[in-house]
């Protein structure tokens, strides 16, 4: 432990330190409210400002005029509300997409923090756009929730299999009477030893649809529960094998929300004009990297997907966590002939949708206006533009690393000029 | 592909359709400019307003008067500004730590558009500041760079390193000419055939430092190209061994960023009170839902982390592209004598600091001093107040599974009362 | 590279060395043969005597009577024949399996080098036997090729693979030609930007079936390039998307050869009589280890299935490099009412058969013949019985982790009693 | 279940016949016996005669006149002894290895019962040695065991670890009293929750070394345990962190046995001439390959390094089932200038030894000779050897899948001509 290390304090001190403390009045709670009122806001604000470290001035800054003004519109949205962070927005583009669902030149929203991220996806955009465009493709589609199952023994869990297996139009129609947009599309049952887990996967519509696959879930499990012959001992809505909101190497074999795919072939020429490189030391940075990957036990190999997947999302009202799976996916460049440099990326989990969830909030419906694709009918194109930003960032991220730019631009846009050496 | 089965398209306007188009004239491309000036966020918004699907309405959600008045704020976090996102904020706590380097109650502020989200953490803090806190440990710290370097056979790869390692003392001082709070602690080659992966590791004070670490790793591999007898053929200041922005099995047997620890020893009876549901049925739902994770090919085990680091990421400054390496750990749940639950989070990964990034923006030093740790010294306690948020996390999100109360209270939250059953 | 660090040869003497040498003669070739002739072997070894370092005792060894007189018992199954290797084998059992496939007291045959093997499953088979035996079941099957496709862009890859799902009955009848008993029971395509890799799936009998697939898949690759109207650029029979030979998280999604799994319950009476410990520690050790397997980044988690696999596999003429991809699955430890205790193991990639391959061979038909298990309609009973040889090393291995006998039974075994205490 | 499926057995009956079954005597029991007897062979024979499918003909197989006379040399290999099972064994070679501790032209017995393999592998070595040989280097070395502890806080955990650092000499000292060649060169803790788990690093000379790192760590925790003022609430002397029989991202990260690697730049001429196919070929092949693997899940990228590692292990006497952990690693192929193809493999993981273990058994002490690589001060040079093995065996099935000559190697060898078409 580095405590015991660095400042010499003794195991007692730690041990004492580190105990439950029952004793010590606790500080007072934020009450939680089931509304979003003023009122309630006010009274979070008297307990922060009273036993917090936040100030009048902080108050200001998060519950600005704004924040008051609309503060129904995120009643569906959050709980205990003290107001709204502001994220700077940034927009590259035009970003041209010759996709099967996706179709012109599109601006794309990026939120964040990290300096240089958007310059560098603008630049990426512009390499591909001056060349036409890239291809895009909408693979597949499907969302999971996986309930889990503990029988009474191995046989039962296999007898129990064989039911679900029987009863497929049942287990949907029960499914799917929660839902309008939500169609059950598939149910695979994995035993481990007298456990079943059960994979259902759903199309959602333009919904990214997590909300909707748990509450069809549910039914479907009522409706085991009420049917089958063979009663679990217990069971969960969710049990894990989904990969909700986590990297999983399940991805790959199948998708969960979209798997898009976009691809660009680049003359060489282009390259050492826009990237200062060439071809073939992309392709060599590929090589290398992809092994860095692997060997580092990554799922997939790839650059950076996190920061543009984190940057759009959260422009366009996305579900933020959900970078956690999303950002896995195949970067492939290749040197082909008369120097002309194939590159791909392939993303099996892009869960975001142009309907529901946050895409209604003030500033996230105006994300996604300015790429064009709010509402009913979108999400594919989304996601197919989603990917051609993926697309941009690794091609200029591996640029300036094969051009070596990549800490110097860093360094000037985090740091400034007037920045001393030394940060 | 979905197209070809979903309208009937056929497979000639498909191809047509997807084929670089350099001919249609390109959109008026969003000008990249190095400093943020209002001028450039106008001719941003002429742009979008003449070209794009957004309309006046939008730019005054996303260009407020504040996005205009504290323009200059965001100057070395963003380019191509068009003004802020606002993501509604809720609080927490207070949530009792009794940590190494965190002591005392903290309130958390959390960044989400996911209803049921923050009352869902909210309610894990209650029952663990109910038993006098949790436990919390900082582990081990270190960023990692991972240069790469192609030699000219396996040969001189193996004798490449072996210089590397005799010379750690002066590639160490080349390292931290740039940087005042970086210190390379580690230098590990790794061969694989006749490339080398360096994976060169720094403490970085209270920063998230990955700005630092980049810098002062270019100053390293330059005093490696001018110095070493061994000269590669290429080389490439990251090679993707380091684990930036991915999850990673390696995390696991190292660390990256900070490792932290929270555990929690929970009385059976406060479970059923304030969870609805018993140790028993806890700890059986651990057990299957980690090898419901294991199964589907996650790295680690656990729940839903990536909704809280997100969460208090957004909040607090840091970068949200880090959930995709910091959403991996393990969370174990185990039932002790006396009906007594032990729970308990391991995150190798959290990439966060108390300085620096998008700290001092203004919500988000707000979000900061909610927390009471802005600043210098602090980030070792932010680290094990976000391991703290993860626990109280797990705990709600399992407990709700167990009680068969998840689905319930998304519906509540995030459709309403007043939604019709069908969404 | 440890040669510059332990013995100091010069960086210049290792470079030399380690050159390509087109200078000094080569030593004589073995001579390729297609068949095995005992004329062929004799020239083999005249080269090996004389240039090698086996002299007339080793050939005495390997080529003795029995490796004569059966030459052309290995006809197809080796080449450039030497002679036979001798692996001692142990047998245990009866172990008693009450399987859906397997139902009986069987003697399992294990053939290895490693001291204590043996007895340590024979102890975990005799405390499963002494309780009723083990529960057993099939779960799936299949086994797999993926060839990999080249296409012209990545709109075509999806237009390949539209028709490829359009086309399967004429693909399986394509495959099905080439063989009696494999069944291609699946077609699954996976685009990852222009390549495509196509997952067929068979079932293979009672053959282990590698390759039958192949063979069959080769079939239906000449099907798709002649009618296919999208031709690829170039295609591969195999592109390492099936599994074969390594270790894969994708086999605990689907299956590949057989998926099995063996549960028991003991009562807590019986582990302290047996193993000398307590089901409580038991289930503490499952904990402890299944938690270190998934931070070590191993897939599935489980303790030494590679154990009994290899001995078994070798002793029965299964293909010995397939425990690389046999050896992953997932063991449970759980303690219930009463003090007993479920021990499951679920092992999703058995590929083994009881005709065909190693089967025919002289003492491996033997080790067949003790199980009880050659020949045709026993394939699924041979994996439900390895899956409960799996089980039985689990517990006796665990148990003796668990009683703190673990190193002083190798010891014994390994050492011997008369051995000196410092190997 | 498939069972449920395929033969119209009702759920009733498969119940029944798969319960406990504590009624029906039990065949009689293999005695086990710490000593290996003729007596107690013919004992069992006995048994397996009365009570198993085997016959005289079968015992007469396996318990052949040589496996009577040379009973007693398996003794410290083998319990409840019944005889030696004859695997067939080929000779590859001579292949011309530059390595750092491997020189020379190597023959290679290989001990298999896959038609086609020994004469893949052959024809790989050919080409390797007609260019000049290939390139090794031995990188790392280092063989683990991982003891667990479980503490009665992650604060004690925490100071647990403090200890054991502070404590390494004293440690080192314990663990090495045990053993003359084991040396401990690194004590490694991670914690998870209030659990540590000790990674344990030692040299282990020419020895494959896993009884000797068991022992002296049973000695290193017996200090632990007797000198630690923290003392476990219970410890395992192995708990699964060690990637010991099974394959692990971890081995990437460091090494596990010995980490090797071998490389080959071969003219484009000889693939033609050598592997019908071209170098560009074989480069597509790669990156297809390597990606396929990528997506599946596996650990590392490569082909079939199974093949060779356990025919290798198994005639020259190393454990079988290390090929669960060694069958890992890295294959690279790159196209380079004047069409020349650098290919090589790098294996992190190979477990191996040159003494004890099963090196001395009467035809494995053959295999070693075979390659003159038995005894002291071998085992860098045998493991530098089996990684050109390894590269031999990737380039001829590589080779193979790019002329599409793979399905009718297969054929021609394992069915041989006078088959009919239907297998």
């Amino acid at each position: 432990m580095i405590a015991a290390m660095v400042d010499g304090r003794s195991a007692d001190d730690i041990a004492r330190q580190t105990q439950p403390d029952t004793t010590t009045p606790l500080k007072p709670w934020i009450r939680p409210a089931k509304h979003i009122e003023a009122m309630f806001t006010a009274a979070n604000w008297k307990t922060l400002l009273g036993h917090s470290g936040a100030s009048e001035a902080d108050k200001v800054e998060l519950y600005d005029a704004k924040a008051q003004e609309q503060l129904e519109r995120y009643e569906h949205n959050i709980e205990n509300y003290v107001g709204t962070l502001r994220l700077p927005v940034g927009v590259i583009g035009p970003l041209r997409v010759n996709g099967i669902f996706a179709k012109g030149d599109y601006y794309a929203p990026l939120a964040t923090t990290e300096a240089a991220l958007v310059a560098s996806y603008g630049r990426g955009a512009r390499l591909i756009s001056s060349v036409g465009g890239c291809t895009t493709g909408t693979l597949a589609e499907g969302v999971q929730r996986s309930p889990g199952f503990a029988l009474k023994s191995t046989t039962e869990a296999g007898l129990f299999v064989a039911w679900l297996c029987m009863n497929f139009d049942m287990l949907k129609a029960a499914a799917e009477t929660t839902t309008r947009h939500g169609k059950l599309v598939e149910l695979s049952p994995h035993v481990e030893g007298d456990h079943v887990y059960l994979k259902c996967t759903y199309t959602t519509g333009d919904a990214a649809g997590q909300n909707m696959v748990t509450i069809a879930t549910a039914a479907l499990c009522e409706a085991i529960i009420e049917k089958s012959p063979f009663k679990p001992v217990y069971w969960f809505l969710e049990a894990n094998f989904s990969g909700d909101k986590k990297a999983s190497a399940m991805s790959f074999v199948g998708v969960r929300g979209r798997k898009v795919t976009a691809s660009v072939e680049l003359p060489g020429e282009e390259i050492r004009k826009q990237l200062h490189t060439t071809s073939k030391r992309m392709e060599d940075y590929w090589r290398m990297s992809a092994l860095g990957g692997v060997m580092s036990g990554s799922i997939g190999v790839q650059g950076h997907y996190a920061n543009g997947l984190a940057a759009l999302y959260l422009a366009t009202g996305q579900d933020a966590a959900c970078v956690a799976e999303s950002a896995v996916g195949v970067t492939r460049i290749e040197l082909r002939e008369d120097d002309r440099l194939f590159v791909s990326v392939t993303l099996p989990n892009i869960i975001a949708g142009t309907v529901g969830g946050g895409t209604n909030l003030p500033t996230q419906a105006a994300g996604l206006n300015i790429m064009g694709l709010k509402g009913e009918g979108k999400a594919r194109a989304f996601a197919e533009v989603t990917a051609a930003v993926c697309l941009a960032g690794e091609l200029s991220i591996i640029g300036a690393l094969c051009a070596h730019e990549f800490a110097s631009a860093h360094q000037k846009l985090a740091r400034g000029k007037q920045e001393p050496s030394k940060p």
